[in-house]
């Protein structure tokens, strides 16, 4: 069968690039093949733990897509032949296509700890009834080890503390908690609100082994210390799922991701990749960068779908920021675009910016939260290379007031003399807005040097 | 006595150019000079009401100022000599200045209604006292009429119709509230909203006069409808305060207020005039533009009180967008840049965007809004001219990613292609979001001119 535009994964990259591109060009067959048939919404799987009464809530439905005319097939790519310009399916079906887009996302791996195939060690897995399952099975446990402090591990652990009646550890190699996003000041923050709930929070530790007969029965650290646990959840490891592509011949990067330039094109021009499978070059250093956020996948999926045949939309704003969000505890974090570590780490000169005010003016409003926010701007020019914020909920979206502003390449003067909205139900007062005070602070610092 | 920096007023216009102007020099001397003793955030005012369960919820102090070492004087400047630099207050003391900055704000200014000076008819004064004893004889009245739809009028009866026990009704001269701000389906989502909770809406409607004895008892429209009323609240009028500046000689526009460039220096480079009492030009015509928001006076005190010697932050981004937000019956909306209706009356050509989406992901999590987004595009350009968003709270910060985007120059292209941060908690889905997807809509319109 004939496809004009064939895509392989069901994910957000996936369902993104085809109803990008059946909106760009509505005469064109699309078909999205997916090997899972009953999905979810990946950011949200930690809620079906606690915040969802029922997992099923979490359901990612076919319906978005066949709404709008695109054909979705459950099966699964097993094989692929440029040349032939085909895909071969798992049901022995081949699809030939006018251009092909690979959305084949990221797969758990299990990292190499002896013992880490028992039974009660679990990887989180993209399908519904396998979540359902292991939802049951958490519900049931005592004690559960995560391992894995970035946000997939926190926002574990954060639920699972929620339950109350488990004792949860969570086991990270690195000094702090979610150190690729924040700076150590907001890691602190996160792990006193997890440790606060319970969470036992194990830093600098690597597992050593996991111990058990058959069954799960401790992770074993390389301190030496066992911490029981009739659960394991796996939420590290995990890399891009490029089996087809390499089947394909197609390059791969030393990271292990599918090669693509600017537009997501391979370097087969009829073949795209998109999401957590494809080269992702960091916004300021084009460096290759691990960046496996469902919003950076979309924004991907909405360059390959626009250009698939031709190139319509330039990409005027290249390489990726990382843009950010999560919650834990109740408390909002977000980052976007280069921490202060990031930038010691890659040598830029910066200045910085962090203030706090209540995120609702005056202070004493019902439901208030304290917001915080620290941007780095680069020495010199003054532009903006990243934030971080805490707070209330509606951190989740002045991030992306702080994303729009990196990838606009904004000024710490033009930010010290921004006009923005504020209102007393629902921002910081116009006089004390973290936002641009964090300008007003760092173009402080910059008259001093 | 001389002051190296006066400042004439304490609301947010004053309090910011006080604040930055000290933060910039800090061995300068600043003096603030205020003629209300007990101030209160203005912005908040109407949630004196209902909201605040004491109106000294709402004072504001003079610590921030007091803190940095400036200086606050309780006093009217009632003259001022740009000849001598010289100041002179109520008390018969003479300031002496090296700057002075006009925050003289607005006044409310009753319009020309017969019987408009009963008792019963209040204006909106910023004075604490005052709005405690309003606050009473609202608690106590039956009847109120709250004249004028913007959204202090729209706040005011919002607040008013929570109290439960009062009749409240809300007239407009224009055909729908809030239209300054928003386009016609955001007003009328406004209106039902009010009229909901039971406010009584008279659109399209004059007042022809204030009826009663010295008492107001009754409001009377040029429909010849009768409003019976015990109280009516001016929440129109209103112009800006330049009796000080006119004193002076200073240039006064048009439009009534004080003539500055765009550096907030009136034609006398050691006088400066922010907030409500100094010329606004409009972000796209630069035309003369009466926004009267402490986000944008706190905007323009900051570039006055930067630059009050000498320019050191260049002014990147020229004239007033006008960004705004308010609460409405729990649901928030936005508005920044121009609307439909004002690009119409400016004869731009425009290209629109208008997309909803559940607020977070998926969307049956508990709490769930729907957020609506509609951005004004030019036609060819694509730059970014306005958007309007109604929705949960994170609306109050979401405008202001589409605010920075209207000073950056943001376009359609890069908007459809901007990677953004989600979580199922705080966001709508990455696959989905309206601000993107506004960028989609108009971009798929644009391609079928």
């Amino acid at each position: 069968m004939q496809k004009n535009i064939l895509i392989i994964g069901g994910g957000p990259a996936g369902v993104t690039t085809a109803l990008t591109a059946k909106s760009v060009r509505p005469e064109q067959s699309v078909c999205v093949v997916k090997d899972i048939a009953d999905g979810v919404i990946p950011c949200a799987i930690p809620y079906m733990i606690h915040t969802m009464s029922d997992p099923s809530q979490n359901r990612m439905g076919d319906q978005s897509l066949t709404d709008e005319g695109i054909e979705v097939i459950n099966d699964q790519a097993i094989a692929m032949s440029p040349s032939l310009a085909e895909v071969t399916l798992k049901s022995g079906a081949k699809l030939a296509y006018d251009r092909l887009v690979l959305a084949t996302g990221a797969k758990p791996s299990l990292p190499p700890i002896p013992g880490i195939d028992k039974a009660g060690v679990y990887t989180i897995q993209k399908e519904l009834n396998y979540l359902a399952a292991l939802r049951n099975e958490l519900h049931a446990a005592q004690r559960v080890v995560v391992l894995g402090g970035g946000f997939i591990g926190a926002e574990l652990a954060d639920e699972l503390s929620r339950q109350g009646s488990v004792e949860t550890h969570l086991v990270e190699m690195m000094p702090n908690l979610l150190s690729n996003a924040f700076d150590t000041e907001f890691c602190q923050h996160i792990e006193s609100i997890l440790a606060g709930q319970g969470v036992q929070i194990h830093t600098n530790s690597k597992v050593q082994s996991i111990e058990g007969q058959s069954q799960v029965h401790g992770v074993v650290l390389d301190s030496g210390e066992i911490l029981p646990a009739d659960l394991v959840l796996v939420g590290v490891g995990g890399k891009p799922n490029v089996d087809l592509a390499r089947k394909g011949g197609l390059r791969i990067t030393d990271g292990g991701s599918i090669w693509v330039d600017s537009y997501m094109r391979t370097q087969d021009d009829k073949i795209f990749a998109v999401g957590d499978c494809a080269l992702k070059r960091d916004f300021f250093t084009r460096k290759e960068v691990p960046v496996w956020l469902a919003s950076t996948a979309t924004a991907e999926a909405r360059i390959a779908g626009t250009n698939l045949f031709s190139i319509r939309v330039l990409r005027q704003i290249q390489g990726t920021i990382a843009a950010f969000s999560t919650n834990i505890g109740g408390v909002s974090f977000a980052s976007a675009g280069l921490t202060c570590q990031s930038c010691e780490a890659e040598h830029f000169r910066i200045v910085t910016g962090c203030v706090t005010a209540p995120d609702r003016h005056p202070g004493n409003l019902p439901g208030v939260a304290e917001m915080k926010v620290k941007l780095v701007f680069a020495d010199r020019a003054g532009v903006l290379l990243g934030g971080q914020i805490s707070g209330g909920p509606s951190v989740g979206e002045l991030i992306n007031a702080v994303a729009i502003g990196i990838q606009k390449g904004l000024t710490v003067r033009e930010l010290d003399m921004m006009q923005i909205a504020t209102h007393p139900l629902l921002t910081p007062a116009p006089t004390v807005h973290p936002l641009i005070n964090c300008a007003h602070q760092a173009l402080a610092k910059l008259r001093k040097r």
